[in-house]
Parts: structure tokens; C-alpha cells; sequence
């Protein structure tokens, strides 16, 4: 497991000029210069680098009046693109984007993960390659790939580790296969983290650097946005709440062995069993509290107000400033929110809830692919 | 609040320059120049500002053979001291560092914090003085001074916010106060995040980067390390556990005016309660543990395994790879480290606990000053 180390870094990297450039601090070499200290023999390296791998453009300054004027340098945001997938228990989304993380095309599809990761990868593989053509680039223009899975995941190695729903998948690695077909940079990481990741770029980059993102659905995950960086945890293992015990639960068994989990009580199949709904997806239950169910309704809120125990928990210990709900069981309205609200609000400490917002996600379907797109944009051009 | 914004920094700082040569990894001006790509008249501006600051001294280089030796640069610990606090509820502790964090005197004694900010500040300054004057330095040797205090504070501004136990010191701006006698950056923050970072820096920084540490005693509390760096939450919040609900309070009503909090059932106050005890603080506690009284014995193993069915949730949380278990209650010897593990290993996912260490303090009553020593090292020395 790799892990960060404090301490200051010693230097600047070539990404890191490429964000100053990209975040429209700099358009100059001078710029560069005056903002980083660097030597103009150091920047210009890095900038012939930027400028040779097409990530950044040359533009005279037409506005200049009078003597040599500078040359600006811009961010070619379609110098790439970037193939970015979320691969669901039976589901999985796929999206081309470019450089910026703006999508050129997407697809979704029924996949069964259970296939094992060959079979899965292939199948991912050949629609990036028809989302490429569509998108009317080649496999020569992918500068990046990022993958999104349901279950733990070690980032530094993108293996995933003892995944419960995932048979045949524990420890492989998922960038060397991907990486025989698209020799780029593979990140993989948890499906949830990439959701959180995306809705923190979507919707709260500027007000919000402490955000829990909640999954509700076919199970009960949580992505910890700390300080504006994901926490993955020692194992990759962080934001496992779906089997965190409830005293609600008593003593239903869970899918993991245990007894009293929130899973047990608050994820869809749990809340389809005390409907007496048989083989009940989300959408199932979704569509009856939308037509004005109320053993659904009622169902849902107290499914909220477990989920939202454990989220109270979660306010005391990190003090998050907002909790984001998404996931299928999410758009089942307010009723699911209500629950959640409730609960948190009745068992934590003023300071904590003062200035917290709970919200339905706003990137809703789109916040797993942006989110994957993101973490590779971050990760491998700024760090290069 | 302050909030750290993702995104690269955008050049190398003073503070970077120092750190490179306290650690070693630069000897001299050419591997500063090295290292981190900047002009050899900007490194020598960085490297000036040190000397003039007396942080950094010039030495030949004896082992050179032959030709100009170069002039090796060294840190030099003994520029400056740091003065260092730990304001309990009742007791505080001080300390005068060096620039390394070695101390060079320190003394504890009774103090009540009931008696507001400005006393208790006051009698704290009177104390640095003392403990000055038996290291044998004087105010201007003052580089920076860190307190810790039993309560939420916002970090940036170093003024307490809403805390439960300390009357009068809501919202005083104690870095204000302490810089009126040391005119000199004053870092200010909550007890348990000093502690959580001394014992990270004194023991496990090599090693983890993932670490709770759990204070146990009048109150219970949590410093979070996560990647490294402390975790303090959108309002300064971050690890206030002592109020989390556990199944086993039952309708016990804590101090905070709700039910079933973990303090109210787990912390010294309710454990002599249940002995029978009057007016009895943790040290009689913990003196019957050790001389066998099988009551006392059960009640503390019986508060671990509550705090341990938070940890758990915990656990699910944020996957630590070490959870450190101080505070005065922490002296029971094994009764509540058996309880809290007991608790951890029944709930928790096996991949989560798979490398998982639960472990008693190391750095023990150095905790809490080693960190606020390390804490304002790490801010305002390297941040300069």
C-alpha cells in the first residue's frame, strides 16, 4: 500500500505547470517564472515538455500594442481524451472525455460483474472502443483511463481486495490488463469514492472540502471527501457503513455473516422484504413511493433514519459541512432525505449540525464517469 | 474557517528549503539547486533569509580533498526555543522546546480552566517565563508557542468554539492574547489532535499514516491522522466521539443533555458511579484495576468494549492501520484495551482489521506537548 508522506514536496513538476496554465494562472513563460522561482532554463523544459506532448498551445497575444508581443501559452483541453467507466454489480456506464473531463460520448449497459474481470474488461474495452469511434478519435489520442468498482480497492496498485460481490476479481490487477490494450496511466479505485470525487468537482469544489457522499441502493457505501482529497483509508477499505451495526436491526443476518448490520435493514433488498416484494429492485421501490405507497413511504423513511444513525456517528467524527445522499434509493424523493435528516440532527452535538447541509446528490447518474475522468485529470496530467 | 484548497502549489517556500536540509537530504547550496529546479539567485535568497534567521549555519566541509570545499549548510536546533501547552480541564502541562522539538524544561501543575482565558493564559505565560529562565533563554529567543486545549477550536483563527467545559473561553482569540507577551506565531488546538499528532510524530510516522488516537478519561475523545495530517473537520468538530450513541447506555443522561452517549457510560465519571464511588477521579480508578478489584476490573473492561463498538463503527469508517488507546483511564493496564478489542474484532469487516493494531500509548503524558511542539515545527517553521 502506498501512502502519502507529510513533509513539503521538493519541487516543481512539469503537471504542476501544466495547472497553472490550465487554471488560467499563468499565460506566459514569465508568468511561470515569477509565480513558481524556477530558472527560465528549468520552465523552459517543462514547457517544451507540455508543448511537445500537445497539452498546451502557443498563441500570439493579439491584444499587445506596440514592440515583440509575448506569446501566450494555452491548455489544448483536446489534446486527449480520457476513457472513464463505472462498472456496477450489474451495470456499467462508459464515457469518452476530453481533457477537461467534458463528455464526447457515453453508453450504459447490463454487465454481470460475476463474469470475472476478463470477461468484464473485454466487454468495457470494446465499447471504449466504439465510444472512441463515435466520438471520432482513435486509441492513439487516449491519454488516461479510470475505472470505478463496487468493492474495496487498492488504489496504489488499482488491485481489488477481498470485493464480497465480486467473484474471481480479488487481486487482480486491473491495470495490467487494461494497460495491454491502452499502454496510458489505469486508475481504478472504489465505485463510491469516484462518486464522491465527482460530486465534490461538480458541486462543491468552492464551498465544501469536508463531504461525506452516501450510496444507497442494492447496498450502503460512503465516499470521505477530508480536507479536499479522498480518504481511502490504510486497506482502501474507508467508507465501509454498510455493515456498521444499528440497534434497529436486531438480529437480521446480513450478507456478510453478521447480524444487526444497516445493510440488513435499510438497502433496497431489505426494505423490498419487509414489503413483501419479491426479486424488488430499487427502481421497484422508487416508482411506489413516486405513485404514493405508504407501507413503500414509510419504509423508505425508516430505512433513512437507520442510515442516518450511523451517519450521526459519522458528523460526530469527522464533522463533515455537507452529507451528500445518492444512488438508486436516492430518488425516491424526500422521504428517504426526511429519514436521514431526522436522525442526524436528533443525536448529534449543535456545533457539528450548525452549518450542515444534507443534500440529494446534483450530479446524480453523472457523478461515478465524472468522477473517474476526474480522479485520472488529477492524478496522472497534474502529477506528470 | 480555513480550508486547504487541492491543486499543486505553485513554487518552493522558504519553509521547503529548510525542511530539505533539517532532514539531510540537501548539504549544500548545488543539491538545494537540484533538487528543486529553482534559479541559484532565488535558492540564495531562500537560503539568506535562513541564515539571517539563524535557523540554518555555514560549515567547511572537512572531508573534501582537494580544490574549494563546499560550504555545507546545517539546521541548527538551537536557534530559537518554542514554548508548548497542554491546558487540561484541571491540570496543564508545559514545556520550553528546541527548534527539533527536544524539551529543555517543563513542569505541570493544578490549574482550573473554569477560571477563563485570561487567568489561566496569564498564569500559563508566568510558567513559560519560569521554565525560560531554567533553560536559560530569554523572550527573544521565542520562535513560535502551541496550546492545546480541551475543546473544539477553529484551527485557523485559534479562538475556541462553543466548548461545553470551559467557561469564558468561547470565541476569545488566544493567539491574540499570548501574542500581546510573545509577539510570535501562537498555533492553537483541540487536546486530543495535539496528542493524536505527538504520538503519530513519536512513534508511528515511519510506519502509519492512518491512526486514531482515543483519549479515555473524564471525557472520551478522538484525534484522527488520516494520509498523514491531522483531520479537524469543518468547524474544528472532528473527533468528538464521547457523545456518539451506544446500545448499552440505554437511557443514562449525559452531560450534554441527550441519552445513551458513549461518555455517559464509558468515561471515569460514570465508571465510579457504578462502584459507588464518590468524588472519584480516574487515578482512584485506575489504583483499584491495578490492586485487583474484580469490580473495577469488569466495569473498565466493560467501558472498553463500548468504546469499542464505536471504534468499530470507526473502523468501517476510516480503516485505520493503528488505533492508539490514551488518556488517564488508559493506565488500567490491559482491562480496557481487552474490552475495546473485543468490541473492534466482533464488528468490523475482516478486511479492515486484517493488519489492524490496537495498541496502548506509547509517547504516554509526552503525548499531548511533544505535539504541540511538533505541531508548530511543522506549521510555522516550514510554512515560513
Amino acid at each position: 500500500v502506498t501512502r502519502r508522506r507529510g513533509g513539503p514536496r521538493s519541487g516543481t513538476s512539469t503537471g504542476d505547470v501544466l495547472s497553472l496554465i490550465r487554471d488560467g494562472r499563468a499565460t506566459t513563460r514569465g508568468d511561470l517564472v515569477n509565480l513558481t522561482g524556477l530558472a527560465r532554463s528549468t520552465m523552459a523544459q517543462h514547457v517544451d515538455a507540455l508543448l511537445a506532448q500537445g497539452f498546451v498551445f502557443e498563441a500570439a497575444d493579439q491584444a499587445s500594442t506596440g514592440g515583440r508581443p509575448p506569446i501566450r501559452l494555452a491548455f489544448n483541453a483536446g489534446a486527449g481524451v480520457v476513457l472513464a467507466a463505472d462498472v456496477g454489480a450489474t451495470r456499467t456506464s462508459l464515457a469518452v472525455t476530453d481533457l477537461a473531463g467534458v463528455s464526447l460520448a457515453e453508453t450504459s449497459a447490463e454487465v454481470d460483474i460475476a463474469d470475472g474481470p476478463e470477461t468484464v474488461l473485454d466487454w468495457v474495452m470494446d465499447r471504449f472502443a466504439d465510444l472512441l469511434a463515435a466520438a471520432e478519435r482513435s486509441d492513439a489520442d487516449v491519454r488516461a483511463v479510470g475505472i470505478g468498482l463496487p468493492g474495496p480497492v487498492e488504489f496504489a496498485s488499482g488491485r481489488p481486495t477481498s470485493p464480497p460481490i465480486m467473484p474471481g476479481w480479488d487481486d487482480f490487477s486491473v491495470p495490467d490488463h487494461v494497460a495491454a490494450r491502452h499502454p496510458v496511466p489505469v486508475l481504478v479505485d472504489n465505485d463510491v469514492n469516484i462518486m464522491a470525487i465527482g460530486e465534490h468537482h461538480r458541486a462543491w469544489r468552492s464551498q465544501a472540502d469536508d463531504l461525506l457522499f452516501v450510496k444507497v441502493g442494492t447496498g450502503i457505501g460512503c465516499g470521505i471527501v477530508a480536507a479536499g482529497a479522498i480518504h481511502r483509508g490504510a486497506d482502501g477499505a474507508a467508507g465501509d457503513i454498510g455493515h456498521i451495526r444499528v440497534s434497529g436491526a436486531g438480529d437480521a443476518i446480513c450478507r456478510c455473516g453478521n447480524t444487526g448490520c444497516l445493510e440488513a435493514v435499510a438497502a433496497a433488498p431489505a426494505i423490498a422484504s419487509q414489503l413483501g416484494l419479491k426479486a424488488a429492485t430499487s427502481r421497484d421501490i422508487v416508482e411506489l413511493v413516486r405513485a404514493g405507497n405508504t407501507a413503500a413511504t414509510q419504509a423508505v423513511r425508516q430505512a433513512g433514519r437507520e442510515i442516518g444513525t450511523v451517519l450521526a456517528a459519522a458528523v460526530s467524527l469527522l464533522n463533515p459541512s455537507v452529507i451528500v445522499v445518492g444512488g438508486s434509493l436516492s430518488q425516491a424523493g424526500d422521504s428517504l432525505l426526511a429519514g436521514i435528516r431526522e436522525a442526524i440532527y436528533a443525536r448529534s452535538l449543535p456545533l457539528a449540525t450548525t452549518d450542515l447541509r444534507v443534500v440529494t446528490s446534483l450530479a446524480g447518474q453523472d457523478a461515478a464517469l465524472r468522477g473517474a475522468a476526474t480522479l485520472v485529470l488529477q492524478h496522472q496530467l497534474m502529477a506528470s
